[in-house]
């Protein structure tokens, strides 16, 4: 019955009411107040004179998310596919079970001396926690659904994205190498040139000096205009498409989900 | 029989003419003067040279939007919610009543010695009274709502935008803060680069000078095309479907008006 | 006869084959290649090299244009509403034929002693006849059509961003103007970088310094998506409607156009 | 049998099942590898560190495309269009074939001495190999199908970008030319700062600092939204409209070139 009711509360497609389970909710708090907690105190001075502040919180936050995949774990046996010991395993290896347990590593960082840049990656993880509300949102999937439909435009406009960059810095290099050579003077060098460019970003700390780089440089600027509009366009006749199919899913979803939840649950009050 | 002239000239649903009352023509012709005066007079030396004058002006207007607030109140008792005292208490605190009235405060500004910050302050709110000019556009309303329709995907699309400033702020202050600790030295102050790259301004004034540091940043600079695609694609789809909807809904919605005030004269003329 | 011939020639929608009319393919040629050449012209060393040369060729085009502007006023005698002395007139201030006579001025430019300020006016002038080029293009026409049925939305649009504009160099102005008095002293002043930032231009050269002034920076910037997001969209749904339209259109007006041009030849026929 | 193997494996759309033919797709990965190689070449400490390990790398990809060149030209007799002697010199001048031709010369960089320059053009010649891969992808044909169905209203939105450049670029060039003759002396130099506000790339080493230029700078980055939006827009239509009409195509296309090849199979049979 707890087993039951736990699986109820923490796994979204599970709860049959509107909205998100109460124990959802909670949990989803937790984890932006963790991040935001997480993103303050990179900023040094903040983190040492409340040491021991963000220690403790740091510690309450591991305590409620570590709680929370045990219950996750043991819960999961409700499923047919994670039931008894060799389903838990097979549990623990799931997608979102991985990243819950990569979320609570982190916490380590309080304990042992590490070199710098180890501390900032461990950092780091502590926000990408965030992802975990991605399993939350049974509309998000349904939004990248949509967009997943077109895909292989979406590839095809990559692949001619990836041939602008190139052939753009290529040119560039070959004009402009021997005046700039520490921006210019190799492909690579010239592609952070291309990529500012080519995106309209335009940070202007590298821009060509010669004419004829000049001429190009424009080219390739107007070229940017084509690799933003491809998947803009693409993206609004995907969802000028979605509109309707999208709303229909998630009726479908929703009925099937329930139609799934009862047929189990009959199923246990059969014995 | 006054209440209701004004009522029928003030209120913009309650015009049965097509467009927009005399009355409300000259309250938006004076609003816009009165912000461009006001936008006019930030600039210091040309309100030096001619305080008296601006002065002069802004009493002038001072006056007109305060009969146009009383005027406002009193007639707002032809609507059946906000008859009587307590009807009007009702309609000072209502939206439109109160961005009239914060729009009237600023006048105070003339009149005692304040902090140089709070003076702008109440300069800006002169230019925010532009923002009355909003209750005159019922057609305003009818475009957002069109946008309003997809709020859903823009509310996901926004959450998409955060999680992506957040992750590559996050990525660039653990690959570049020991270089430029004043730029990235925390994920907050990183983010002043990452919005600057994932919206496409890059001004330059931060960029990142490590090879890892300038792939990733190229990385976010190709991911902020997505940033900007994602609305503009959601918008394209909302307005091609909203077309003819919102042409729709506007003669419904005039339609509605007038039976909705011709039974109100009706109502008037009965006792 | 000559003057019915000069008119199915010079007049673009009153030539019955395809495309444009020999004669005008010949003055387009020569507007385009007069147009680079007053580009080239304006740098200073070439201009001084080959002086005579420039005054050739500008005269030989003088000449030409010259000749043209004459016979379309005498072609334009096959119109009715051109007939006669006074219809010759009517059509001398007519739109395109101003456009004509305007760029013929610029050639007094070559006599006489201006000042810097006024040559490099007419110069530019020059330019402008490129302008020209839009009378012979239908299809131009029938393009802009399509976007002028969404008019509407674009005015709305425009008013909006116009808003986003003052409010953001409104706010911009109230948290910098003390630490940046140059660029951000009044709000005239701060439209400078409002108007760089939320158009994603970015510039660099004015960039708010204080924590709270970059706070709302990122959000005017991320505001200024939605300013490119809204006309992008309004022009997608507007071609995606105007698809068909346009081309039954032009079908339809060349049908027209001819049906007009013959019941024109019959009547004159006639006697 | 061995012509119509070798035809079968290396002509893409004689390639029955689906995919790439093995045989290309080991022509693909190595095309991909040698550009790569070409890319990092250009960065000269390698370059100079890995002189013989680059040489061999070369060496054995100019054969195996020297050998896959041979084969083409061999297998193309399997067409009737480029049968016998003549029909293989006029296969060695159709597009494809002489695009895979100028990418083996590039080999020649290694013997023999030329100029700086030249050597860069070589190298950037062996990036632009990549272009061989276009060949393979019938699915990239449909996608360009797509949007050339619009080509009409992209050269309308091409020659309104120029106008706006050029109109914009002489406008600065009248004001700013006394103040910036390194930067606006001429409409050519103007445009430099055209095309990077007009494309909101917006460098920053060139802006104006008049105050009327600001202005028609302001209105110029404003204008350069529609120049992003107009071939956004037409895209976006162009996606919308043509997402079932290209899988439809490609179906279609599919059948008949089975249809076509099976015919072949069957006329060679015959005798």
């Amino acid at each position: 019955m707890l087993k039951e009711k736990l699986y109820r509360h923490l796994e979204p497609s599970a709860w049959l009411e509107r909205g998100m389970s109460p124990t959802n909710i909670v949990v989803s708090i937790c984890i932006v107040i963790a991040s935001c907690l997480a993103i303050i105190e990179t900023e040094k001075p903040l983190a040492d004179a409340h040491h021991n502040l963000f220690f403790v919180f740091e510690t309450v936050f591991f305590i409620i998310f570590a709680v929370e995949y045990v219950a996750r774990v043991y819960a999961a046996g409700e499923e047919l596919r994670y039931r008894g010991f060799w389903g838990r395993i097979r549990y623990i290896f799931s997608f979102w079970a991985l990243i819950d347990l990569i979320a609570l590593l982190p916490y380590l960082l309080w304990f042992g001396n590490y070199n710098a840049f180890f501390m900032r990656i461990l950092r780091v993880i502590r926000i990408f926690r965030l992802a975990r509300l991605g399993r939350f949102s049974l509309a998000m999937q349904a939004f990248f659904n949509a967009i997943a439909q077109r895909r292989y435009e979406f590839v095809l406009s990559v692949i001619f994205a990836f041939a602008l960059l190139l052939f753009s810095s290529a040119i560039l290099y070959a004009i402009e190498a021997p005046y700039q050579p520490e921006e210019f003077g190799s492909i690579p060098r010239a592609l952070w040139w291309s990529v500012a460019t080519l995106t309209t970003v335009g940070y202007g700390d590298v821009t060509p000096i010669t004419g004829l780089g000049k001429f190009f440089a424009g080219v390739t600027a107007i070229a940017g205009i084509g690799m933003i509009a491809m998947p803009t366009g693409i993206m609004a006749a995907a969802f000028s498409d979605a509109y309707q199919t999208t709303k229909n899913l998630s009726d479908m979803e929703r009925e099937e989900r329930e139609l799934y939840i009862k047929k189990l649950s009959d199923h246990k009050s059969d014995p």
